[in-house]
Order: C-alpha cells, then sequence, then structure tokens
C-alpha cells in the first residue's frame, strides 16, 4: 500500500495511461515506449515517465514498457483489482444511457440498484435491475453492499440525497445533478458538469472570434 | 471585449454561479451575498469578490449581488448572449440521452445535426433533426453553420474525425470518446470520461478502505 497521497491529476493520468495501454495490448502490441504513451495521453514522455517512477521501474530502457504488466500494475494502483458495487440515483433517460454504457461494466463497476422517486418509473426492470422506490435508498445501500452512488438527479433534490447516502456511510459520489454538493472531508465526490463543459467551449468561441 | 485572458478554473467558475444565480432567480431571490453564493459554489467568498472583480463591480457592500443584473453580466461574459449550432458525431444510446437532456437548449445550444456510419441508423428520426450519415459530415458542418461538436463515437474513429472537423473550420469540441485528441491551439477541447471519472473514485475508496 502507499502511503504517499497521489495529486488527482496524476490518478487521472493513470487512468489515461491504463486505458492507451488496454487499446494497445488489445491490438497485439507487447511493448510501447514513453514516447508514444506521452503522445496519445497529450503529455509529455518526461511526464510519463515521471508519474510511473511513483510506482517503482517498469520500463527498460531502448525497450519500452511492457504492455500488459504496466496495465495490471495501474489495475493495482487505481484499485482495479476487484468490482465495485454502484447505485444509480435518478432512473431518466441520462441515467438509463449510463446503464448501458458499456464500459462501466467492463472496467469493473456493476450497477446493482437504481432508485426513483416517480411511480411511473418503479417497478422497471433495467437489465438485471428493478427500479426502486428512493424511499427504500437506506436499505438497498446495506443489502446491496452498495460503495459508489451515481447521481442524475435534478439539482434541488440533490444535497438532500447526497446526506441521506453520507449517512449510510456512501464514501464516492459521481455527481451528474447540476449543482455543488456538499460533503465531509473523507467523501469524495466527483462532478460531470455537461452545462459546464459546454459554456467554457462558448466562453471560447466568444473570445476566439473576437480576437 | 475583455483582452486578458481568463484561467480556465475561473471560467468553469463563473459557469457554476450562472447556473446557481438562475436557480435563486427562479425562487425570487432579488440579491445574495459573496458567502452564500461562495457556499453553493464550493469555494470561499474571497474568491467570488475575485473572480467578479475581474469583470468590475456587481455588489454593493452589505447588500449583495443583484442576481438577475449579475447574471445577466455572466452570460455575457461566457458568450451566452446568443445561441450556438451543433452537431452530433455518433448517434448512439448515450447520444441520444445528451440530445434530450433539456439543458442544453435552455442553455442556448441547438443541435442542429446528427451524423452516424451505420446505415441502421441513417434516417432515424432525433427529435427535430434526421441522423445524417457522417460522409456528409462537410456538408452538413457547411450548410448548418456548426460551430461545436460533440463527439460520441468509439475511441477509435475520434481523431480521424476530430481531423475532419477541423479542416471544414470547427473550434470547439466536446469530447465523450475515451482518448486523448490531438488538435492545434487554436481548437478548443473538452473531455468528459466517464471511465476516468469512475477510476479516480475507485482510487479513492481504495486508498480510504486502506487507511
Amino acid at each position: 500500500m502507499l502511503s504517499r497521497k497521489i495529486a488527482e491529476s496524476t490518478v487521472r493520468r493513470l487512468a489515461i495511461y491504463l486505458r492507451l495501454l488496454e487499446e494497445f495490448d488489445g491490438k497485439g502490441a507487447a511493448t510501447l515506449s514513453s514516447e508514444v504513451l506521452a503522445r496519445r495521453a497529450g503529455t509529455t514522455s518526461a511526464q510519463v515517465r515521471k508519474d510511473l517512477s511513483f510506482f517503482g521501474s517498469f520500463g527498460k530502457r531502448g525497450l519500452g514498457y511492457d504492455a500488459r504488466a504496466l496495465a495490471v500494475q495501474l489495475r493495482k494502483i487505481l484499485g482495479l483489482t476487484r468490482r465495485y458495487r454502484v447505485l444509480l440515483l435518478g432512473a431518466g433517460r441520462l441515467a438509463g444511457a449510463l446503464v448501458q454504457y458499456a464500459r462501466f461494466a467492463e472496467s469493473g463497476f456493476d450497477i446493482v440498484a437504481v432508485v426513483d422517486k416517480d411511480p411511473q418509473k418503479i417497478g422497471n426492470r433495467w437489465g438485471e435491475v428493478v427500479v426502486e422506490d428512493v424511499k427504500q435508498l437506506e436499505t438497498l445501500v446495506r443489502e446491496k453492499h452498495v460503495e459508489i452512488a451515481i447521481l442524475v438527479t435534478p439539482a434541488e433534490s440533490a444535497q438532500e440525497l447526497v446526506d441521506r447516502l453520507i449517512t449510510c456511510g456512501i464514501h464516492a459520489v459521481l455527481n451528474f445533478a447540476p449543482v455543488q454538493l456538499h460533503v465531509p472531508d473523507d467523501v469524495e465526490v466527483k462532478n460531470v458538469n455537461l452545462a459546464v463543459e459546454l459554456e467554457t467551449l462558448s466562453y471560447a468561441l466568444h473570445h476566439h472570434s473576437a480576437r
């Protein structure tokens, strides 16, 4: 176990390297250089070597990295040597797309429960799971041993739901609700805010066309 | 027009403030303090004041910010005083959810074209638009005056498609494909990589449970 805390930006690059290594491995490539990895990951080869040096020596000078061995190490570092049990809060269209988004299961994340407050949605079958009433949230988290919650709810209900999740011991939340959530230090929240992404683009276009 | 370049982290916070102001305005609140804005946006009131001071003085000491006036200014800064024409590359399930994701249109982003290479998908009606053959990409970008492209394609075809988009003058791309795109400096790419988000969570959980 590593005792140092790794910066989030490093963790994100490690996840990107892993994606690239899996892609290379799928194509039968046995080794690849820090230069190739850097070019595909949008960084420098010095950064790649630095990121990977945190975890010991994987590469041989002049030979590059063994793609499969490095992928195994990255999966260990990222905590991907086991599967995670995920609960989805909100059974709307975006949530539906996420459930079917193949990489979730491929990457080791299993959707074990879906909840909503809409009686029209409760009882619907979503693949292997049935949409349940959000009133059952605490029971589901406990019985299904949920570790990660994905929030795909309207902004106004997000904080209340997160408070309930924290009370039942959830430490990891992926938030699609367009709101900043307040959580204690030991709870990790990642935000995916599509409107904010689009607005950084409109800002760039606006100021680009004005140049 | 501003001559200074604003850091991306600032632009992202401005987009979050705007979201919060619109929410407040919807509830009829006329003014709000930098403290309230900071708490909801997950930052400090000093940071809020600093961010907003870039653009002149909006607040009155002791009275707070006029929510509606500040929202108008933020929309101007973010380039949201006009609508943007968006093309969607890939007509799969996630793309479908994005099209229906109400906030796109609300925020001023109109999906004017959808393309795919799958003959099963070409010709399908998606709301106001019909899925067209990706071979028509260049024609569509030109005829529909597309400004922003959203990539929801498999990783392997993403770079080739971006190269084609750049050739026809696109400067803004929102990328959901799990790959790092290579673009010239005057092209802005925002990446939404759901697997990377999940893996930063698994990293946190893994190292949390090991503590």
